[in-house]
């Protein structure tokens, strides 16, 4: 069974800020799909276990993004 | 003697776009600086001679852009 929780990333604004948020999020152990909405900036993030917030923001912060809010669904 | 021309460039939002279309650019024989104003679109390239236009647009289109417009300065 998979969990899936979306975040809100500041930041992105085109195709190649989408493509670097996905990939450092895509490393984290477990993650099975990412999804990311640019307008929005809604990342929605489907994983094996629940993710660690924190490792998600570290994440979204390499790729030179900044978590702005969370919300499981 | 280098030969410096600016064009006009649309569509890029972000440090990635431009780094894109740097590269692009930078391909092209003679080329020996790209500089990009990501505000206002304005692409300067400077070259070893002239650059014809149509290699400069086949290069931004190819980085996934356009360009709108061109002067030699």
């Amino acid at each position: 069974m998979s969990t899936t929780q979306t975040w809100t990333v500041t930041g992105m604004t085109c195709g190649h800020c989408v493509a670097s948020v996905t990939e450092e999020l895509s490393e984290l152990s477990g993650v099975e799909n990412v999804a990311v909405d640019l307008p929005s900036g809604a990342v929605t993030v489907t994983s094996a276990a629940p993710l660690e917030d924190a490792a998600v923001r570290a994440a979204v912060s390499e790729a030179g993004y900044t978590v702005t809010g969370s919300a499981e669904s």
